[in-house]
C-alpha cells in the first residue's frame, strides 16, 4: 500500500503518563485540510472540545495535538487557557496560525492538565513527524487501551490511488454517541466539503453509533475527518462515480475501528453483534438492541457463556414499547432458533459451544414490522471492574 | 407489638429450589381484603402477572400464593395454565372462590414450572398456617437474597392499635420500575378503597421506584396491598385525622424495604444515596439521579472506595438535559464539598474515609432551579459478576 501523501505523525512521551509510555501526539499535513468533526453530546465538555468547536470552523487545519494521561476536562478557565496556549506554541514553532491547530485529550478528568510538559517537548514532537511514525501517534492516544488502532485503505480514482487511514482509542466508557472515543480519519482524496461532512456524520451513525461497552458517554469524545486534498482529484461530490465506493471504505474502516474498540472494551473477553429485526421502526428496532447491548444482566451472561435467553426478552419487554408481543418473539443465538413465538426450546449442547465462542451474533425478531438494527456489545467481567474500581488512586 | 388481626402465613420447601431451601409461600386473611397492586412496567409479562392483574380487579382476596425458584415466565400458555391450576386447586381446598387467590413467581424466566410440586404440598403448605410463620414465608420468596426483610408498624386509631407489615424479596435486577422485586403490605386497618390504592401508589413511587441496582426491569415485579379491616375502625379516608400519619406509615415501610433490597443488592457491599438539587423540574432532577445510579463507572468507583467524582459530572451532562452548566456544579461527597463550580477542589483523606463507609451519600447541586430528588444504588463488585455469570448454568 502508497503512503498517504502530505501527512505525517509523531508520537512520544512528554511525562503526563507516569508509565513512560507515549502521551502526546502529532498528526501534521503539508497542506491545509478542510475538516469535519463530530463530538460527544455529553453537556460536560472538556476544554479542548470547547476551544476546538470554534477552531474546526474555520476549515484551516494543518495540525492535531493529543494528549492521554489526562482529560483536561472539568478545569475551568485554566483548561481552557491550557489549550490555548498548546495552539498558540504550536503556531508560532511551526510558523503557522492558531487557526490551523486542532487539540484532543484524553485521560482522567478533574485534574489540571500541566500543560507546560507538552509545551516543552515540542522540539521532539515535531523533529520526530515522519509518515512511518503513524504507530507511535496510534500508541500516544491510548489510555486504557491493550492495543493500538489504525486501518487504512486505498481507492483507485481514474488512474491514481487515494489513500484513507483511520486511527482510534477507545476501551472503556465507550457507548453510543462515542464515549471516551478519539478517532482520527485522514484522508489524500480531494473532497467537496458537504460531501465530506455527510459522509463522516452518516458512517459516524452507523458504526460509533452502534458500540457500547459500559454504557457511558463521555467528556472527550470525538472523531475528526481531515482531507488535505493532495491526490490532486477532481472533488468528491455525491455525484461522483466514486462517491459509494469512497463512502463504503470510510464506513468500513469506522466500522472496524468501532469493532476493535468493543472488543479492547475494559476487561472484555468476548464481542456480541445484537440484530433486532421486525420492529415497526428504525428507532425501535435500535432502541432494543440498546437495551440488551447495556444490561448488566445480559453482560455478565455473556461473560459466563450462559445462554440466558430469559434477559434479552426482559431487555426487550423492559423498553416498554406498546407493539412488543411476547408470543411473536423468535431470538436466534449465532444460527440456532432458541426461541419460538417466546417460548424457550431445548438448548442443544451447540448453544454453549456458540456461547464459548470470542464473536457471538444474537438476533431477535419482533416479527411486527420491516425494521432492523444492530449493536456491538462485550461483556463485562471481573477485569472491568480490577481496572475500573481503582482508576484514579 | 401486637399481632397482625386475621393474617397467618406458611412457607415451605415443595421441590423447586434444589437447594432445599423454601420455596412456596402463602399468606392468608380470615376475612376477605381490599387490594391493590402495581405490577412491573415489562412488556414481558410473567403468567402469574396476566392472571394476577385480572384477579385483583374483584378486590375479593383472602389468600397470596408466592414460589420462588422459577419465574413463571416466557411459558405461554403451559405457564397460564399452570397459575390457573394453582388457583383452583388453592380454592377447592379451602372452598373458597378463585376470585380470592393471588399468585406470584420469582426465579428463572423461560423453563416451565412443575406446577405439581406446588398444589401437591398444599396440604403442609396450609396446615402450617401460623401468624409467626411471617419468617417462613418471607423466606420462602426468597431468590439470591442474603437474607429476608420484613417490617412492621403499629398506628394509634382511637383506642385501637392497628398494625402494618411488609414483606418483600429483591436482590438482583432492580431497578426503578421495581424489577424482579416483590412486596406484600398487609394491614388490619379498615381503608376506603380509593385512598387504599392512592397510598400504595404513592408510597411506591417515592420508595422502590427509587432504587437501582443494576438497572434492570424483571417481568414479574409485584407490589400488593392486602387490608382486611379487622381492626374495625372507621374506614380511613383522605380527610381521615390519622391519613397522614398512615400513609407516612407505609412510605417508611417501603422505604426500609427498599434501602434493604439495595443493600442486599447481588453482591452489593454499600449502599449510595445520591440527592440531585437545583433542577428545574422534578423529572429533570430524577434523570439526573437515575443516571448516576444507573452508571458502571461509578458504581465500580463505589465499590473501590475512589471519590471518581469526574464519573458523577460525566453521568449528569450524559443526560443531555440543555440548561446543564458544568460551571455551576457543585458536588457534596458525605458533607464535604469536592467539587465547586465545576471544578475540583483538594480533596482531603477525610473523603477517603467517607468512601468507604457501608453507607454514603452524594449531593449533587446544578444551581438552577428548586426541585430536588434522590436514588438508592449500590456498588457493583466481584461478587455481582459472580452470581450473575452462573445463574442459570
Amino acid at each position: 500500500m502508497k503512503n498517504i501523501l502530505g501527512f505525517k505523525f509523531s508520537g512520544i512521551n512528554c511525562g503526563l503518563k507516569k508509565s513512560k509510555k507515549r502521551d502526546l501526539g502529532l498528526i501534521m499535513s503539508s497542506e491545509k485540510c478542510i475538516s469535519h468533526a463530530v463530538f460527544t453530546k455529553n453537556k460536560i465538555l472538556a476544554a479542548p472540545l470547547i476551544v476546538s468547536k470554534k477552531i474546526i470552523k474555520n476549515n484551516e487545519i494543518y495540525g492535531v495535538i493529543v494528549n492521554s494521561g489526562n482529560a483536561n476536562a472539568c478545569t475551568g478557565i485554566k483548561g481552557i487557557k491550557a489549550v490555548e496556549k498548546t495552539i498558540n506554541k504550536a503556531a508560532d514553532f511551526t510558523n503557522l496560525n492558531k487557526k490551523n491547530f486542532f487539540v484532543s485529550s484524553t485521560g482522567i478528568i478533574g485534574i489540571q492538565l500541566d500543560v507546560n510538559k507538552i509545551t516543552n517537548n515540542f522540539d521532539r514532537l515535531f523533529n520526530n513527524l515522519h509518515v512511518k511514525n503513524i504507530k507511535d501517534f496510534a500508541e500516544a492516544i491510548m489510555t486504557t487501551d491493550k492495543y493500538s488502532k489504525i486501518k487504512k485503505s486505498e481507492i483507485s480514482i481514474g488512474t491514481k490511488k487515494g489513500s484513507i487511514i483511520g486511527v482510534a482509542k477507545g476501551a472503556g466508557m465507550i457507548h453510543p454517541n462515542m464515549a471516551t472515543m478519539l478517532c482520527y480519519l485522514l484522508t489524500d482524496i480531494k473532497f467537496d466539503i458537504k460531501t465530506f461532512r455527510n459522509f463522516i456524520n452518516r458512517a459516524v451513525d452507523s458504526t460509533f453509533n452502534c458500540i457500547s461497552v459500559d454504557g457511558e458517554m463521555s467528556t472527550n469524545d470525538t472523531v475528526l475527518g481531515l482531507s488535505n486534498g493532495l491526490l490532486g482529484n477532481n472533488k468528491i461530490n455525491n455525484k461522483s462515480p466514486q462517491a459509494n465506493k469512497i463512502y463504503k471504505s470510510i464506513e468500513n474502516i469506522f466500522y472496524e475501528l468501532s469493532r476493535d474498540i468493543v472488543l479492547d472494551g475494559e476487561g472484555s473477553t468476548k464481542i456480541c453483534k445484537i440484530i433486532v429485526k421486525g420492529a415497526k421502526s428504525f428507532k425501535d428496532s435500535k432502541k432494543i438492541a440498546r437495551n440488551i447491548a447495556n444490561s448488566l444482566l445480559f453482560k455478565t451472561a455473556l461473560f459466563g457463556s450462559d445462554p440466558n435467553w430469559g434477559r434479552i426478552i426482559s431487555a426487550v419487554g423492559s423498553t416498554q414499547i406498546k407493539y412488543i408481543d411476547q408470543n411473536s418473539i423468535d431470538i436466534y443465538i449465532g444460527d440456532k432458533l432458541v426461541v419460538k413465538n417466546g417460548l424457550g426450546l431445548k438448548l442443544s449442547k451447540k448453544i454453549n459451544q456458540i456461547m464459548r465462542k470470542k464473536e457471538i451474533k444474537i438476533i431477535i425478531d419482533l416479527k411486527k414490522g420491516k425494521y432492523e438494527s444492530f449493536m456491538l456489545t462485550n461483556d463485562i467481567g471481573h477485569e472491568y471492574i480490577k481496572i475500573n474500581s481503582l482508576y484514579t488512586t
